[in-house]
């Protein structure tokens, strides 16, 4: 397993005393400040450059869906994957507007997707169902883990500087929840939410089955890659190999919602030096997203009520992270403008 | 004084169907949507345009200074002028980065700034104490609302859709909590805030500034124009102005922080028609800011733990206003993409 390096400290030290010189209030500009600095400290320089980012967006379908935890129905996850290519998605327009470069990977689509413009690397055609049996096979998940990171090279021999994944899996709030709470040690009904729009009865259903899930496996001992294999899903594992490999590579990543941030922690529990990589974009609407960022030590940078996936809130937050570089970079220190400082 | 129109109400429910008939999850773009079909309420189009944003900063400086109420030296309004000029300042970089127009005015800075290609409009040179005394003549208060709807009109005939008033006024924040608070009924406690970082002991003397300035007036009934030129300052009444125009003309209005605020709650006051055309961009730190967005019934889209003025949280908001739109233009109907549904 590659290792991953640690951020680089002296940069980050030289980017906030940078940020005491620049012409405002110490401090006035937030959390952009705090980004930048964290920017700085990944990549190694005072002043970050503009980022490149990339978007891989993971598709997957889950066995789970037997359950009727979702509010659409499974064939919407190829539907979507096809309105990606062609791009009518949310994601499409959000890196369209990023200039991102975009790539959808099917990591374990039921339905056939072979006419699709995408990168082809079905696992299985969806995941068991996680309620009654592992979702996958512990070498399934080593598989779906490689799909990742080879997506992760890919977008980084490209010349990508920010790495984003986005979910695409009816039903995929089931599994995240699951691993939130194995991982964070929460009770189902802090974490369990609503998804793409369940009402109270399906809701009542799906906690039910999150609980009779973590009850399965309770009594084992798993690491990082078999709980992927109990509690996840090929699109979830994808994910988390993309961040194991783009941190490896020294490339920040910037979390999007409820998915991706239990995929984070899945990936944090195979290798914890991930943790300096992760920025938290957005707090998702979903039920359990701000616990699992907390468990994370992370704070987001917006909240827009979003609760869609695909990528789309990290997506959202990219002008943030591009206008913090900017700032840091392009504004006139005390010095050079010839104005005083604090009284 | 001009009408204000009233927003498109068809355009608001054309709007609002459309969202419906994208590919996700009904609101799950959370605030994205609501302030998608608020641009198409405000633009009277289902599908809103694109927005070309126009920021003007207006300068001026305030007698108050001379009770110990900011960190900063006075003289620090006309240099950091000169830094917007020359590129410098947060507001010149943000506005570079989102492609926006960029005009500097000079309502009253206490300087001579002959020299800067700027507006020169100064009303007079600083205000008065209006801890003691009026900030300014009502007929200055006119003068200065002159000189924002002028400068409105100027970013409208140059193709402005979107306008940004910033603020530059070493002092501000104390004639800005004086308004808030006379506007809102609120105790100086609640608003009285650090500005650009005062200690406890400055804190204390701001927050009786404001409570003498209040007591000089709490008699008197003042209407808008009377309260800007009692409680205000020549920048703070030039936003004003710049706001009733840009409304009149048709044009939304992203407000900014808590100077901006304030500018926005006395311009109500001389005509409450306005309020339609006002949207939140971001809560400031300054104590205070959340609660003068309520008294207009606004909540932010962001918090970023600004407090630097300048029009700076606003022009950091554009593209995700931008990004709005785009969604709301650019994505696929559920019919269009051939996905199903809500099960």
């Amino acid at each position: 397993m590659p290792r991953i390096p640690q951020p680089d400290l002296s940069a980050l030290d030289a980017a906030r005393a940078r940020q005491l010189q620049l012409t405002k209030p110490a401090g006035s500009l937030g959390k952009l400040e705090t980004i930048a600095c964290q920017l700085a400290s990944l990549q190694g320089r005072e002043i970050p450059l503009p980022l490149s980012p990339a978007i891989t967006v993971f598709a997957g379908d889950h066995g789970v869906c037997a359950e009727g935890v979702s509010a659409f129905p499974q064939a919407v996850t190829g539907a979507m994957v096809a309105n990606f290519v062609h791009g009518g998605a949310a994601i499409s327009v959000l890196a369209r507007v990023n200039q991102a470069r975009l790539e959808v990977v099917d990591a374990g689509v039921a339905s056939d997707l072979g006419g699709l413009p995408i990168i082809h690397a079905k696992v299985r055609a969806g995941s068991g169902n996680l309620r009654h049996e592992p979702a996958m096979s512990r070498e399934e998940a080593q598989q779906a883990l490689n799909v990742g990171r080879d997506a992760a090279r890919r977008a980084i021999a490209e010349g990508a500087t920010l790495l984003i994944a986005g979910d695409m899996g009816i039903g995929n709030t089931t599994p995240s929840a699951a691993l939130i709470c194995r991982l964070g040690g929460h009770a189902p009904a802090l974490v369990v939410g609503r998804g793409t729009g369940v009402d109270d009865a399906a809701l009542a259903v799906k906690c039910q089955v999150v609980s009779d899930a973590l009850a399965r496996v309770a009594a084992q001992e798993l690491d990082g890659v078999a709980l992927l294999a109990e509690l996840g899903g090929l699109e979830i594992a994808a994910m988390a190999g993309f961040y194991l490999e783009g941190a490896a590579q020294g490339i920040p990543l910037l979390l999007d919602g409820f998915i991706s941030t239990a995929a984070a922690l899945a990936a944090r529990a195979i290798n914890p030096d991930l943790t300096p990589w992760l920025l938290a974009s957005h707090c998702s609407q979903e039920t359990g997203h701000q616990l699992a960022l907390a468990t994370l030590g992370l704070t987001p940078l917006i909240d827009l009520g979003f609760r869609l996936g695909e990528g789309s809130g990290a997506a959202a937050a990219i002008p943030l992270l591009q206008q913090a570089i900017a700032l840091h970079a392009g504004m006139a220190t005390f010095a050079e403008a010839g104005v005083a400082g604090k009284a």
